[in-house]
């Protein structure tokens, strides 16, 4: 059978590498064409597959010495902490033809800056962070993005655009992805500075199908299929909605709770499935040459199952999408 | 009895000014300690208030014969168009003793404007819009700004930090209101620059009570009591929790009609009563010399209704909170 290969890093989050390597072995229960590298303790790691009485056969780990922290100066770690965990994933998936991508739960600084050093795309571009957001008529938005590049000029928030598009078109097989623009209003005189500089660069790029300003209330309906933001704002839409779906979650398992009505609680079940953000798996590192997610520094073990399973369907795309540039 | 006059300017909101009228009707049942002054076509509000068949003993009439619009320029608009019914309102509200606060429907920009020329405050600083969001533990985090103020400086975002405090501490009866920086990261290191230079700021203000960043997953938390924000990120927030609560509660809906469940129809009651931001009625004026609220174009009826209790119950508390700084 033709197995995919991923790498995980099991350092640097903050539940500990045992909970990524729980889940690193459930995914493999789950995909038999699956097989795993983690990088980190090898110490650690055996212990935690030996206490886990698991089929190894899929599983390689590469011994790491060192950790990038959340403590690190992202640039300085990359370049410096040379026996990381990180560091050590990231130089393999670039020159290992076996290795298909990779999912990381620790410093996503070091990883957009890890990415871009060690498996850059052919087109060099700074990396981006984009989320799935599930739409309103189903399928989902690609929000880019959600806070790798905090302080953004007009020119960036273009390239997110074009991102956003070559990702939704060669991976959902969207021939056209419509573009949004995040602002405070539908009008084109709307926005601030930076949107409304960004609204007049992106109506000129004639091979992006740019619709115009996209306000915060639409930003889960579907309208768009790539919604551009600069990493600030895009964070604000990111986080207010998880929140707010947490939010109304709780209160309706509180509802529940005081009517005991079992019904209620299959509506919290079939809520969940759709708002529960933490089930997503993670951001999509965009711009890098192979496939990277980064998984939640708390993200927990079925978090890291789901997660290897989007990099999966990832990676069965891959040639779609990534083949072409990056072999 | 010890009635409360307010102002309603009637005039350039998206649904017409029968809609406006009926909402103030509404408002004079439910409350017989209010009457109200409406700006607008004479005409129209004469024969709306005869079709509504209502007691006009508490309502005044002032005609005005022009109407600023969405498609006027704010700023223009107000000094030139004097007989337009929102600068006859305000200038109302700031000349007669006896008018206690305005509501409006049309242009924000020029309401805003408008207060600063027509009702200023002794401390003359520009208008912030405000919410006040339902917070988690109950009662209200005011978030300032919300879309007024779209492009600002750190000196800016300050003020709105005041603005907000003040408007906390007179009208909620809260000591020190704990304020809060939005920002994609708590850590003191994380924001744009604009968040990091407001910060340090912040910082420095003795008679503020900051407690730090806050990130957008927990603007509704109740962690603060103020969440200041520039417009353009406060706008995200606002619309995107509104966005997101309305979808929720349209999926209950749906799944109510799909299992036939009544008590999940009272479940979409129970959530409609915390989570329909629309019925809190609008943003509230910071920075003027009298309450004013700006209730949403889209407003109807019920929402002016909601939105003039909200303002009763305001200028009930006037002498806490604006009385001092404008009498």
């Amino acid at each position: 059978m033709n197995t995919f290969k991923i790498a995980i890093d099991v350092m640097g989050s903050d539940n500990g590498p045992e909970m990524l390597i729980r889940g690193a072995v459930k995914a493999l229960e789950n995909h038999e064409d699956l097989s795993i590298v983690l990088f980190g303790d090898e110490e650690i790691i055996h212990r935690t597959l030996e206490a886990s009485e698991c089929d190894v056969s899929r599983i390689e780990v590469v011994h790491a010495s060192d950790v990038i922290t959340n403590y690190d100066n992202p640039m300085e770690a990359i370049f410096r902490k040379t026996d990381a965990s990180l560091v050590k994933a990231l130089r393999a998936l670039g020159e290992r033809e076996d290795l298909v991508g990779l999912i990381n739960a620790g410093s996503t600084g070091a990883l957009l800056a890890g990415a871009l050093r060690y498996v850059p795309a052919k087109v060099l571009k700074r990396p981006a962070l984009a989320a799935l957001l599930p739409a309103e008529q189903g399928g989902f938005t690609c929000l880019v993005d959600t806070g790798a590049n905090i302080d953004c000029n007009a020119y960036q928030l273009v390239d997110f655009a074009h991102m956003g598009s070559d990702f939704m078109k060669e991976f959902y097989n969207i021939k056209a992805p419509r573009i949004g623009l995040l602002s405070n209003g539908t009008e084109e005189t709307k926005g601030n500075k930076l949107v409304k500089e960004t609204h007049a660069l992106l109506k000129q790029e004639t091979d992006l199908n740019f619709i115009g300003n996209i306000e915060g209330n639409r930003a889960l309906s579907g309208d768009c299929d790539v919604l551009v933001a600069d990493g600030f704002a895009g964070n604000q839409i990111l986080k207010s909605s998880e929140g707010i779906a947490r939010r109304i979650i709780t209160d309706i398992v509180k509802y529940a709770k005081k009517t005991n009505n079992p019904e209620i609680m299959k509506l919290v079940g079939h809520l969940m499935g759709i708002y529960d953000f933490s089930a997503l798996g993670g951001g999509i590192v965009l711009g890098a040459g192979k496939p990277i997610i980064k998984a939640r520094g708390s993200a927990n073990a079925d978090a890291i199952t789901n997660t290897s399973a989007m990099l999966l369907n990832m990676v069965k795309n891959q040639d779609l999408f990534y083949g072409k540039d990056f072999r």
